[in-house]
């Protein structure tokens, strides 16, 4: 954050149906549907990273944009995590996992660590973080950590939502007081451990779309990296996010999808430059909250 | 159910370090690990399915497992996916996904539905039911309903989960009363469409290591499938399990894994004849209790 200033992830959830033009010019002509569409993703995807990563930090990517192409698909996320690594990016895999134990062992494998078999290690994703879901409680996600940490990589815990539906179960108040997101809070605080900077590797999913939050899950994890996606396309502002950046500037990441990667809607302008255009205007607002 | 008289559905979460032996026979010499590994475990789960899935109504397929093993794993999971239609028995993608309406979308495309493309639709898992995560709350259950319903496939909502960190969040005391997996169940009841035997194409993981909740979940649930995990090497027993069958005998789906896949183990016979036997002992115990 410190070298690029910056605190924007650049979220990469690509719909084949729309696509940035030009990413269909290396598509075979023929083959399965599932191979040219991957071919087609990879490439709308690193054009994206190309315009607009300089004014990032790093990158997300959302697996189930990808998973829905297959095999092919998970190729295609394996190509553009390695070029958004070649651009200088951290790569976040926005996965949401959670399961048991045993599970949770192999998501971690999948996304930051390595499986061995008795061929070798296979090496996973390579992801700097991964998004994990707490429903499944402490033991689920102490087992995601036991593997990330060795790896190096980050384990961002969902805890309060961009969504509306973040009200049904999160925002409910427990007989013992508060709501539920902040026992979700309670459990990133607990499982995190701080490095250098006094950042913990557990970090959390906080929506800007509720901005009335930001302060009190800042008091509840206080080294804790805040991700915090629904800026733009969702209704968040940026300007709300100061509480995030109290005590680090790399204490929040702000992440942006639709709003960068289709920024030229009714613009008119070329994708790429009013991708890059809106991605600096988006870095520049948040490093000016301190 | 009714024509396969079971309700035992044979868990595949397979790890390469613990495959059946002669799995590894049709492995290539050389080539990526991961080739190498997806090659074993698919050999391996084709066994498992080819000697326990006559005694079993459905195969339910742990995604970690093949998500570690990266694409050639996405292509493991296809070929199981397949194996176990072939062998007549309906295929539950264990995902535990949910994430906020758009991306549950996606995920819901790649596992039960298709995606469009300029390319021609890409066709997904093709599950007949998968698990899914309540923590993101309605409207992001309603995102992946809405894409399986059409595809005659069920969504398995997490409501009491088998695992001992299910106590950290699911069981707390909320402020209206009850506990939280109440609200989840509750969820699962909104957004469930009952068809021609009354059972609802939403349902729910209730695990069986806490037979307490059992009844309460049914009465909250009337018409939904319960999805039961953690019979055998978890330490639920499927003599507790009544409860979930009361209103229908498909109510109630009993999940065992490493009890059937790994029955031999001590036992000194032929994994296939040990993992029959167990799956066919633990089909005869759920039935006889109605």
């Amino acid at each position: 954050v410190a070298r690029r200033e910056s605190q924007v992830v650049l979220g990469l959830d690509p719909d084949p149906a729309r696509l940035w033009p030009g990413s269909a010019d290396a598509v075979p002509a023929e083959g399965p549907p599932a191979k040219r569409a991957a071919v087609a993703v990879a490439a709308h995807c690193r054009a994206i990273i190309d315009a607009a990563g300089p004014a990032c930090v790093g990158a997300k990517l959302q697996l189930a944009c990808f998973e829905r192409l297959g095999a092919p698909g998970w190729d295609a996320l394996a190509a553009v995590a390695s070029h958004a690594r070649d651009a200088g990016l951290l790569v976040l895999a926005d996965a949401k996992r959670g399961d048991i134990a045993v599970s949770a062992t192999a998501y971690a494998q999948a996304l930051a660590g390595a499986t061995p078999t008795p061929f070798g290690p296979v090496a996973g994703l390579g992801a700097d973080a991964f998004t994990a879901s707490p429903y499944l409680g402490r033991d689920a996600l102490a087992a995601l950590v036991e593997v990330a940490r060795p790896a190096g990589a980050g384990v961002l815990v969902l805890v309060r939502t961009s969504n509306p539906g973040a009200r049904d179960l999160q925002e409910l108040a427990l007989a013992d007081g508060g709501p539920l997101w902040e026992r979700a809070a309670a459990l990133v605080t607990d499982l995190g451990e701080a490095g250098e900077t006094g950042l913990t590797d557990v970090g959390a999913v906080v929506g800007a779309t509720a901005p009335e939050h930001l302060a009190r899950a800042r008091a509840l994890m206080p080294g804790a990296v805040l991700l915090l996606p629904g800026v733009g396309a969702q209704g968040g502002r940026v300007e709300d996010l100061a509480p995030a950046f109290a005590e680090h500037r790399a204490g929040g990441l702000v992440t942006a999808s639709r709003s960068i990667v289709h920024a030229d809607t009714g613009g008119g302008g070329a994708p790429a430059t009013s991708a890059r255009a809106e991605a600096e205007r988006l870095r520049a607002a948040a490093w000016a909250l301190g």
